[in-house]
């Protein structure tokens, strides 16, 4: 049987006062219900309450995890250096992989992820593609220096992670694996209560081409994301361009005077035009000091992340360096660049045959200007960030803007790590190959704080359901009462037997304050028992999530529980539990 | 409806020969059984089995935990030093506390104990006693650099505890949740299926001058114990001075020629006497380095952690430095030592009236010499490292010698971190008092390992139900058989049904291969399906731990299995299991 909570003896400290290093709802919201505290910059320490909460989402992963066949491991959060050299990642990953030195002076790090570590354990171990695929995951604590720890438990230093490692023989057989994790992590999304979108996202440090995030919908979050209708979605830093500009069409490239333009914007109200239907220039240089030139559409911003992607070591030049390959700042144009410069433009500017761009001098730009005639592009390619608006690559509607918290990640790996660490197996024909390899990320903790960025009002958090610190709260309005009391301790007690969590609110507290810190902690059911209820045989039952309330009799509390508890059952394992007593309200 | 594991793609890669750096039996069990693999120097990966095992301590320990009322929550493993410093650990920690700085330069370390952080979290929370007693503990991976990392799981770098900690207001509720905690330990060790001792012990770094230590039995064991059959038990570290010396008894104080006698058992043979008879001398300095002389029965051994507990600083003199004292190397005594000299001498040889000692002359020993008339003690205390044959002082036995693998300890803490870092609550009369506290640990990977060195022998682990992977593994000897296999399965699915943990071995190997990785890993019952059985509608059942094997009828499987499935639940509730099958077999 379940025990039940008592709030006589929880510790659970609520605090009337919003903490003043607050700075999201999540972290304020669980620091104010006695759910967390911070220990140190980006260090927390989850109370009991907040730890229950991670526990079930903990065990939401790993139903799934153990659904899709996964099979679930635990590696060392000490990895020696030497690994991260094999695999090249110790400078790569830059200061945000904790170091530090043991007693023998041997380099080590806290595992930020764990490539190195289970290749290594897998290299010698796995031989045959008979023995594969091989899915094994873990959940535990990782670390990441952060620069500056915030938003709670978004941007901590020591997280709780589930991560997993596929090894596969073909990518036939990864694209499997990683389309059964993408449906294992859509289900546990669904089953911890959140709205999410699964988007097209950037490898980053871990690396991979094809990589899905699965972003939980939030204003607070750090992530721009596209979505549309039709089910496309993608990390705004990551998303294909789908940029539409404008044709502002005339007879024949034409020079025109623009003083004192210096802005796409100044450019646009010059000629009147809308900022789509003019060419943004900008002019960096790669690692060896080669001039660059850059072509997007006038209404775009160019995306770092791709521009690194495709010309390693890119930097925007300075106004000196601007001077010194004779470029023009604030009429920069395709026509006429000095001569070695390699131009690159927006895949979405091939389909504009005449743009609107820089003269290449000061005070003037070109009408147009037609490619292949008056100017050529040596490469075209994706440049720049999408933004709402944009058109659908999938379907072509404009796409909708939202902030998500990136709560997941999967990605495809290929052989980047098994290549560099020499793990191999013996093919079916007899070839040793890398392993192709796989890797999927839920951050749990992360999940946790996105769960009450999405699910709280002005009066505290509202849990769902499934993740819940307990089902129910019972309320005794006079503590001590020799009707009201003893009534309350039963109804926990038949409660708990019909297997709900069940705590009891015991303090000899006034009734208000019972209640705020009842709605503030987020039971997502309260039952109030009052002196006043019991003379008619009635009990008041509450839903935290609605604020509706309902007068429910003694007798029938106990068959309305229990059709509830089933319904719960059904609904917890195909959502959040949401519904559950939608009947008793019904 | 648990899932029934399949060997065939389960990752437990079994070795057919002993690993070489396997310097005890746990760690080359585990490691040959697939359940365990070293990352580097005392860095451990748990396989899907192992880790099997671990969360099913982990699981009992929790339900102990929770049913003595403690609270579960997580604290950071990242500690700040500043913490430490505020306890005065920082420094007496020594080179164990693992290390590092942030990217801001700031110090940190990876906790090998919590006290700090847990009361830091506290301290400004609890604030009456009103409050308390509170008790918070978290099952988390800790840390301690060892110098040497060895014995597998036993003396890792990096391993998994379940650490305590209590707040009390008196002595007196301190004392009931340590011996709540000592009752919970007992259960824990009992359900993991440990032959275990509850010792006294000593607080070492920890702190604390009550504490006890539960051991499990093993002569792989690092530390000695002494225990009787009236139930006391003590590490020989830290047990109290139960030596008994025997009297020797002449008329007067003799001073004897005593030519080429320089140790006690010389002196012992030379005197045709027991070297219990005589009284060994010991000679040291202070951290002041004044002189400091002991005297302890001739048959025992100085205890280094009393003596360092007395004088502090205490270190043995050189040959030189007993000259210098103007001391005789071989023939020390405590009649007419140098002026000044601080005189300690062992509680029991206060009973002794006449003592066997060295005259201070090299060549001469002094028998009869009298307590209190020939020389004076300055103090008496307990100095020797207690061994078998000493008697029990609580029955007077003599006690019985054994190694144990210390898997649990308890401390009272009193005020020693309350105090030095100023946390305290506001007792019943009004007055801020510092807390009382106690913290307790249980080792949970190092009770894995202490599970398989009493659980094993020549063929592999053998282990208790309660911490098994599974429960049965199901054998079809003959893989793709159109009646063997399709029989296995059904087997297999009804006991799962049953609410067995069930693995079946459906790899294509030879039934050798399977017997042997079966008694390896050691499920606790094989049940073996094969044509020439089924062929009279049987299958064999074998218990790994006796070796017994029996037919079983496929008709009277269910019911049998249903029998042992309840006497199971029965068993593992009130210990490790192992008797759950005895009506089958019996």
């Amino acid at each position: 049987m379940t025990q039940i909570l008592r709030m006589s003896n929880l510790y659970a400290p609520t605090l009337k006062e919003d903490p003043s290093d607050a700075d999201i709802d999540s972290a304020r919201l669980l620091l104010r219900a006695g759910m967390l505290r911070k220990a140190a910059s980006g260090l927390y320490t989850f109370l009991p309450l907040g730890f229950r909460v991670l526990k079930k989402i903990e065990n939401i992963v790993r139903e799934e995890m153990d659904a899709s066949g996964a099979q679930e491991i635990l590696m060392p959060v000490l990895q020696p250096a030497e690994l991260w050299e094999e695999s090249g990642r110790l400078n790569d990953y830059g200061p945000e992989l904790m170091r530090l030195t043991d007693r023998h002076d041997r380099e080590m790090c806290l595992g930020p992820t764990h490539e190195e570590i289970i290749v290594a354990l897998v290299r010698n171990e796995l031989r045959s593609y008979k023995e594969l695929p091989q899915n094994l995951y873990q959940i535990q604590t990782k670390y990441r220096d952060e620069i500056r720890p915030r938003f709670g438990l978004l941007r901590s230093r020591e997280f709780v992670m589930k991560d997993a490692y596929s090894f596969n023989a073909t990518q036939e057989s990864l694209q499997e694996t990683y389309d059964a994790m993408g449906k294992a992590y859509g289900a546990i999304c669904e089953r911890c209560g959140l709205d999410y979108r699964e988007v097209e996202a950037d490898g980053g440090q871990i690396g991979g081409k094809v990589t899905t995030e699965f972003m939980a919908l939030a204003e607070s979050g750090e992530a721009d994301l596209v979505y549309c209708s039709c089910g496309y979605a993608a990390d705004a830093e990551a998303g294909a361009c789908l940029a539409r500009p404008t044709l502002y069409e005339v007879d024949a490239m034409e020079k025109i005077a623009t003083p004192d333009v210096h802005t796409i914007a100044e450019l646009a109200a010059f000629l009147n035009i809308p900022e789509s239907s003019t060419v943004k220039a900008l002019s960096g240089k790669d690692a060896e000091g080669n001039l660059v030139c850059l072509f997007i559409p006038g209404d775009h911003e160019l995306n770092e992340l791709k521009i690194e992607g495709l010309v390693p070591g890119f930097t925007l030049l300075t106004d000196e360096e601007m001077i010194s390959f004779g470029l023009c700042k604030g009429s920069m144009g395709p026509v006429g660049l000095p001569e070695g410069a390699r131009i690159i433009a927006a895949t979405s500017l091939q389909a504009i045959p005449q743009w609107v761009v820089g003269a290449n001098e000061d005070g003037y730009h070109y009408v147009g200007a037609r490619l292949g005639e008056d100017f050529q592009v040596d490469e075209w390619a994706d440049l720049a960030t999408v933004k709402p608006g944009d058109c659908c690559p999938t379907c072509g509607l404009p796409l909708e803007g939202a902030r998500g918290i990136e709560v997941a990640q999967i990605f495809q790996l290929g052989d980047k790590y098994s290549r560099a660490m020499g793990a191999t197996f013996m093919d079916e024909d007899g070839e040793e190959k890398p392993f192709i390899m796989g890797c999927y990320g839920v951050g749990i903790s992360r999940t946790l704080a996105a769960i009450v960025e999405q699910h709280n009002d002005e009066h505290g958090i509202m849990w769902p359901l499934s993740v819940a610190p307990a089902h129910i709260c019972v309320v005794p309005l006079t503590v001590g009462d020799a009707e009201v009391q003893p009534m309350a301790e039963k109804i926990a007690k038949d409660l708990a037997e019909l297997g709900f969590e069940v705590v009891i609110d015991d303090r000899d507290e006034r009734a208000g304050v019972k209640f705020n810190d009842a709605d503030l902690i987020g039971w997502p059911v309260q039952i109030v028992v009052g002196k006043r209820g019991l003379k008619e045989g009635k009990v008041e039952m509450k839903l935290r999530r609605t604020g509706e309330k309902k007068e429910v009799a003694l007798d029938a509390l106990a068959e309305m529980m229990g059709f509830a508890r089933r319904a719960m059952r059904d609904n917890v394992l195909h959502g959040a539990g949401t519904g559950a007593f939608a009947a008793i309200f019904g």
